[in-house]
Formats: structure tokens, sequence, C-alpha cells
């Protein structure tokens, strides 16, 4: 099985309104075959949607789009915060980017990725009559490494798991908690085509067709683990307060008492 | 340009003081071409490298490939440790790895996956005649979002990141910090072919020869961020139990004299 990768030309700059279906479906022409993946930069579909804002607010949209502020450091150039977003997503300024749009705006996310994956899958699907997936991607810095890296913010019609838990590994073990996610692998392989200024915002991955199915399977939001359980649901430094907040009061209270007593 | 990616047949079974160079070397045959991307499956470095352990010593082992306790959590059937290991990666378990090993072993991460890139990337360029790349992947959790992808551990003659910074988007605007970490993304797209359970630990990816390079370009352990740098490098219970501790001692001091007073 060989996997083929390559970014779509022709797609041209995506305006409020434009409809990807169309865009997208003539850029692929008639090459697309069943079981091919679009992989899209949330970027465009952002744009097709008008959800560009003034730049002079950047930070206020930042604020809009953040449900959990997860961590937040001062530079001396600025602030970096570290937010959950309306989509479940933990990352740095909420997605709101400030790069390839026009000269004093900022564009938030696609208002629902799974819905936009599922609605371009769906107009692909019919106007070439193939079946294909779709998943949005967005660009994610992570804890304890440098850089970034794309991960998938929606999804629809491929199965974002490949979920190996009961099944075992080539020497008869169980692979108790393996759950390789396909989609965050897709979206990270196809930034080594698309490239950040190359213009190039949708990729096709052939080869995968296993992992295609009904438009119905669980998008990118099955992808988000939920703050209670997660390990990290806070940065170390916003951590440490809390607790040293929390600490301080028992403290006094517990010295108080014994002061005034020992007095 | 297209990217092909595609998994080795007839690696095989790896033992202790098998010759990696030699075993990959006949299943590449003479169908390498400059540019190519190796990316290997670290088990089979392990392996090779003779790093098995009794499974006795699981827990031990874990401690011993420590750096240092990022977070801890216990659940009905055990417990997980979040640690840095000696590499300066941040996983589960220190990358010590109970699948596809025999019954009662666990197999440790290779000793210096970079400097094993390295030795497999110069062998195999003289073996083939081909200036080829190295990166040894290892599967990772990671904060926030549920499942894993594959991420790069070693590196050697490939450029680890794409350094975008100081170049301009499509719009004309700078990319100021985007820095996409193609070993990581390389490791990512290949697990989509070479699978946990298929006995296929190597895949060959063609299509990127601009990211090859000098085998003495920086490797994997460039990808580290130093922990003081950090936003996460505690777990949240972690740091807010920290925290609690400073701050009930502070507490304490100050309601002990205020209560003294007071009395």
């Amino acid at each position: 099985m060989t996997l083929s990768i390559w970014a779509l030309d022709g797609i041209g700059e995506v305006r409020a309104g434009d409809d990807l279906v169309a865009l997208i479906g003539a850029a692929v022409a008639d090459s697309l075959d069943d079981g091919d993946i679009l992989v899209i930069t949330s970027k465009i579909i952002s744009k097709a949607e008008g959800r560009i804002v003034a730049a002079a607010d950047r930070e206020d949209a930042i604020t809009a789009e953040t449900v959990r502020l997860v961590a937040r450091r001062e530079y001396p150039g600025g602030v970096t915060r570290i937010v959950e977003n309306r989509l479940g997503v933990v990352g740095a300024a909420a997605g709101v980017d400030a790069s390839n749009t026009d000269e004093g705006t900022v564009l938030l996310l696609p208002l629902d990725p799974d819905a936009s994956a599922r609605e371009i899958a769906t107009g692909i699907r019919s106007l070439t009559g193939r079946e294909i997936g779709v998943i949005v991607s967005d660009t994610l810095g992570r804890p304890w490494r440098e850089g970034q890296t794309d991960v998938a913010i929606g999804a629809a019609g491929v199965h974002v798991f490949d979920d190996l838990r009961g099944t075992v590994d080539a020497s008869g073990k169980p692979l108790a908690v393996t759950q390789p996610c396909l989609a965050d692998e897709l979206a990270a392989a196809t930034d080594l085509v698309k490239g950040k200024a190359s213009g190039r915002p949708v990729a096709v991955v052939r080869g995968l067709a296993r992992i295609v199915g009904e438009l119905d399977l669980p998008g990118a939001s099955s992808i988000v683990r939920p703050a209670e359980r997660d390990m990290f649901r806070l940065g170390t430094d916003e951590a440490i307060a809390e607790g040293r907040e929390a600490g301080y009061a028992e403290g006094y209270a517990d010295g108080f008492s014994e002061g005034r007593a020992e007095a």
C-alpha cells in the first residue's frame, strides 16, 4: 500500500461568500477516486464564512472565542494566552490568526468545522460521485516540544481514530490503550505538501480508503478530551497560584488560632 | 509535488545484536532515491540494541528512565506517570513499552536515537549511494486531545523544522513564530502506513528531497523544549499541591503573628 499526497493548484484567494464546493470541485476536476481524503486548511473555510474581524479587536476577538483560560504568559513584546476555544480545542490565541489575512484584520476559526467538513464532503461527493472524506486542519503548538504541527479540527466521512483497543500486536499481546489519531496524522502529513506560504490550502490523500466511511461518523470534536479528565487542565504557574491562594487561606486560619492560643 | 509513502516489507522480527543497516538495506534493495526519508519505529532500534528488561521490573524500569516526574494519576487498575525521560521527551511511562515484546519483558527506548539515526543514515547512504535521511519515531499521547500520534525522537540528515520565521505569508505579512515540526509530521504521516500491529516498522517518504541534508544537521533532541521555558512543566494537580504547600507555610506564618498580636 502506497499513500500519495498532493496539494491542489488553482484554489486561489478565498473571499467571504465563496462556494468552497465549487472552488474545490473545479480544482480536483475529475481526478478524485473513491476513498480519497481532502484535507482543507481551516483558514479558507473561515474566509468563505466571512469570519474576519478588525485587527484592533484582536485581544477582544480572542476573549470572545475563549471558553476557558488555560495558561497565560507575558513576554516583552506582548502576552500569550493558551485557551480552550468554543470548539474545545486548546491552543494559543483561540485560533485567532493574523497571518494570511488582509492588513488590519484577523481571522477567527470556522463556526463549526465538523459541520463545514460534512457540508463540503456532501457537496464534493455529489459533484464527483466519489466517496471521499474531508478533514479540516489547523496549526497548533504543543507543550514540551518546539514548533507546531497541523491537527484536525473538523472531519466528515473519515474514521478519526484507528481504534486498536481490543486487537493484538504482532506478538499476540493486547494493544490495550492504543488509539492512533488518524485525523491528526492526516492533517500533519498534508502540511508537508501544503506549506504555510504557498497558497495551496487543500491537499488530497490517496491510499487510505479503509478509513473513509459514512458522513455521520464522529467528527473531530470527538478528539477533544474534556478538561476534567486531563492532567494539564491548567498551566503550571496558574495551578501553583491557585494552590497557593487556597493554601494561604488554610495556613492563615491554622496559624491565627495557634498564635492566639500561644499568646 | 506528490509525496509517496510506503512501508517496507520483509524486515521481520528484530533481535538483539541484529544489524539494522543490513536488514533495512536488504528490504529497500535498490529502490531508494536521493532525498528519500526512512522513518524507523524506535522499537526495532531498541530491540537491536538489546534494550529489553524483565517485565517484573516495569515500574523500576520507568523510574530508571525518568529524569523528572511531570504528572501522576492513579486509576483503579494502576498508575499513569507522565515523565520527562533521559532524552528530554515528555510522555507516559518514559517510553517503556510492553507491546510487541516477548511475554514477561518490556522494551526501553534506544539509548541515543539521534546517534542511532545517524549511524543508520550513514550506513544506508554508504550501502545504496543515495543521500537519504532517517527519522526514528515513537508513539506519544498528548494533553487535551484523545489518542496518540507518532513523533520523532531521533533524526539524521533531515531538517527537523521548516523554519519560516523571517519569511512572509501569501499576503506579504511575516510568519513571525511559525516553525512547523517536519520531523514530527513525517513520523505522523508514516504511522498511517506502518500500523501498530502489522510488523512493518520502516516506511519510506519520497518527495521531500528539499529537507534532506547533511548528517550533522540538528537531531530530534532540538525539538525538546526545556522545562523552564514550558508553560506545562508540571501536571495541574501536582502544581496545585506545590502551590498549596508554599501558600500554607506563608499563611501560617502571617496568621500566627496576627493571632498573637490580636490576643
